[in-house]
């Protein structure tokens, strides 16, 4: 496979959004592109920049990332989830001074702050706090600034030449995120298995006169069809005050007669329904074997 | 009444959660008291530092305040949400600088940003944006850094002796900020009318091995006792990954037989139920006569 089959992130290098990425695609047969906002990774599949997008959708501490799940509302075209992909987080306090005494500015993205809450609260409460728009980027900051640190990475820490002051700083030791891999929207992921038992698919849908009531109607129909729910989202649709935009991802394959039915059923209710696409965890498919050399 | 009757808010002063405070209670009977986080609102309910306690809950453009429905979700006991209010909420860029130009920094609460997105992006694009903890703290703070400007409301630029460079940037101009009242445990929100038809009441659950599809299971409850949802929200709940405490709003008054025989059988599959508690809007409640002077 040539060298331009490119996946864009979440930048600047050394963020979790790279690690991600690293971690969903074969390293010798992709270049990887950072990107400013999230925003910009979906533009990047949209225009057909790059051939994927890694975006992070939710944290198992924090929960779902709201900016990625407004462009999943907003972008309404151009683009699948064609893989989902796991990445364990364990946040460092980095700086370039030696020891916590002190510092005087904290600067990360604020997922990372309320991952960290607790470690926070009781090590270095009081202390003012500047959100930045990643992890990474906070790091590059505290390069310059005496008297600042920065809730990254150790990768973070070694890139930008940061001293580590303390490791393992987030408030559960599990802490996982998840990220979605975003494709041109002519491309889908195939089944991986026989009826689809391996996958999931992700929906969005709105209802007219949007109550919170509707998302019982939306949920009974997956239970109806014996869809097991996997995650529940909802955002303001921006459009009527207090309605609503439900995201729901559930096991099964589009392409299954079962779900297909599921999503007829729901699209008869719905003022808008869009299958945002179906997938596996990329970091489960099988290795293919390696080119002989 | 006597004076010392107060109720805890996010300041500074000016805030719009100051605003909302002064639209929910009646300002020659009440002390207002700012506080720094909307956890040390919490606390001082809890302690009975104050009264009450005025906390952001959702907006109608950027959703559920998250550090809101954490603290319900941390703060197991010691208050109960006794009201609601609402606020209309208008943002102005507000500045020390007498036009747009040279502007370079940017100050303002996440929800602001997030409510005034499109009006940033068409008009301020690229410059570099300061998440602090309230619209009023962000006025205090550009006071004093030339070059830099707020996103607040036209009181906190009246307060701090700030120019208004433009006014209502908000995305959507119904944009609606609603609040919770919080008061000491023991104190419950009386039934409005018979039957509880104008009250509403807010639960938070989780379920042991928490799936998603469990929210499906405790939504069919509302619906079979009849009980019209308001609002759904879920978060992480901290303990294990990937499992959620649910928060739902519903139409009746948890004095109700009705609502009583909802929540017991809700109460049979949950880990945890708590009552956070039955309320109206207290803008609507009727004013009482003038006093004769």
């Amino acid at each position: 496979m040539p060298q331009d089959v490119t996946v864009a992130y979440l930048g600047p290098p050394a963020s979790y959004s790279h690690q991600a990425a690293l971690g969903a695609f074969d390293t010798e047969e992709h270049t990887f592109i950072p990107q400013t906002t999230i925003g910009d990774i979906f533009t990047s599949v949209q225009t057909g920049a790059t051939t994927y997008g890694v975006v992070p959708f939710e944290n198992s501490t924090n929960g779902n990332v709201v900016f990625t799940l407004d462009l999943f509302r907003d972008r309404s075209s151009g683009y699948h989830v064609v893989g989902e992909t796991y990445l364990t987080v364990h946040h460092s306090l980095v700086s370039s001074a030696s020891d916590l005494t002190g510092l005087t500015r904290l600067y990360s993205h604020p997922q990372a702050f309320g991952q960290c809450e607790h470690w926070l609260n009781s090590t270095l409460k009081g202390i003012e706090r500047i959100d930045v728009s990643s992890t990474s980027r906070a790091a590059q900051l505290v390069r310059d600034e005496p008297g600042s640190a920065a809730i990254a990475s150790a990768a973070a820490a070694e890139v930008n030449g940061l001293k580590v002051l303390a490791r393992n700083i987030e408030d559960t030791p599990d802490n996982t995120t998840r990220f979605f891999v975003l494709q041109a929207a002519e491309m889908r992921s195939p089944m991986s298995e026989e009826g689809g038992k391996g996958d999931k698919t992700f929906v969005a849908f709105s209802v007219d006169h949007a109550q919170p009531g509707a998302l019982a109607d939306g949920l009974k129909v997956f239970k109806n069809f014996g869809l097991n729910l996997t995650s529940i989202a909802s955002r303001p649709d921006r459009k009527t005050r207090w309605n609503y935009v439900f995201f729901v991802e559930f096991e099964g394959h589009e392409d299954t007669q079962n779900v297909k039915d599921a999503l007829e059923e729901l699209g008869t209710f719905c003022a808008e329904m869009r299958v945002l696409g179906s997938y596996v965890d990329r970091q489960k498919l099988a290795k293919k074997p390696a080119a002989a050399s």
